[in-house]
């Protein structure tokens, strides 16, 4: 049994989303513009986005600018962990809508102290379902996505598997507790995005950390390499 | 900051919640008529919710009529596990949807063998945002909340948890290699909902089964006394 979208809703939905991809192109400008790098985490609720956060911008602060976009909800909950890090956080509370939109992200981005040469981490609501189909202009997409939630994850939600750059496989330091078959996951991963880069670490142990930072700063200066003239 | 629907919106969530709560009385009075016990099972993805009610029906089975409808974005995953137990079961696929809604639950229990004194289970799609605005006309709804998704969900997704019977906190088998805070989680949980049943166990090892399939029953036996006129 299948369910689709009545004509209401899908003429909504389609008014939504030009409205978003607006806003979405005017951020992805005003990155490029700025060579700004800005990552996209999406993930289920629990998958440890925060904590991996938070390594990833005590790893990168020496060399880099960073500023952040945190969405919850309805609480505060992430960005006063994220404030710990002295990084400049931007709180967006989401209320009614289970995502982040371009517009959020738009007008997050002017009440933020945002660097040239930096990165922007936009870190949207615990979500596998909705926001596959809201371009935020991001310039990558990272998934996080926990071992703990088993191995079919790509199959059961596709549509958020396919369009990410990058996915992160967290919390790998419990995999000799769990039954947890990786080729398998691999296998569906593979079927679903085959293109994908694939890293696997625990932002709690800081295993994978190295091998993660590294591909933000080969995505960075890519960014800034395509952006030179010819 | 702050985001709240606009009024286009608005108007649409407004009739979609009044077509649902139509469906929804429907089916609760469909539920009372013939004396199921409706049990509506939310939570993240991967929260182990399948493998809980798998667990559950090998339980039940020799005891009480039974039926599944079990819900997912695009896959018959869960269906094909569930199969496997021998209980009848109807697959949603709800596509661009997020969540079931009453009319899917409606439809699907007109294609179910669904027997009078029995239990139907209704398991959602892994989601802790939207469903909590749609109403199946469940008897009890039951929210699965894996450990390894941290102590901080009740305020992140408040809503979701506010409206739970009860909360089965799962894989607890993993407790001893996770930082968590096990009275942390249950001030959070209290703040949100101090009424709630809580439950701790774990369908992988079977730990807190009887305790959870005694509440069911319980349950069940207490909405039939319920019906028996005065």
């Amino acid at each position: 049994m299948h369910f689709h979208v009545d004509e209401t809703e899908t003429s909504v939905l389609q008014s939504l989303v030009a409205e978003n991809n607006r806003y979405a192109d005017d951020n992805r400008q005003f990155f490029k513009k700025n060579d700004i790098t800005a990552v996209h985490l999406v993930s289920s609720p629990g998958s440890g986005k925060t904590t991996l956060l938070m390594s990833t911008l005590n790893r990168l602060q020496a060399d880099h600018a960073l500023a952040v976009i945190a969405a919850d909800q309805d609480s505060e909950q992430d960005s006063k962990r994220i404030a710990q890090t002295g990084i400049s956080v931007k709180q967006i509370n989401t209320g009614q809508y289970c995502h982040l939109n371009a517009k959020m992200v738009h007008h997050a981005l002017k009440q933020l102290p945002v660097a040239e040469d930096g990165f922007v981490f936009i870190e949207d609501v615990g979500n596998l379902v909705v926001p596959e189909v809201f371009d935020l202009g991001e310039s990558y997409r990272v998934l996080v996505w926990s071992i703990t939630e088993g191995e079919d994850k790509p199959i059961k939600y596709p549509a958020m598997f396919e369009k990410a750059d990058l996915i992160f496989l967290n919390k790998i330091d419990l995999l000799p507790h769990l039954n947890f078959n990786s080729e398998k996951c691999l296998n569906y991963l593979r079927e679903i995005n085959p293109k994908a880069a694939v890293l696997t670490g625990s932002a709690a142990t800081q295993e994978g950390m190295c091998e993660w930072v590294n591909w933000l700063e080969k995505m960075a200066s890519k960014s800034k390499t395509a952006a030179v003239p010819a």
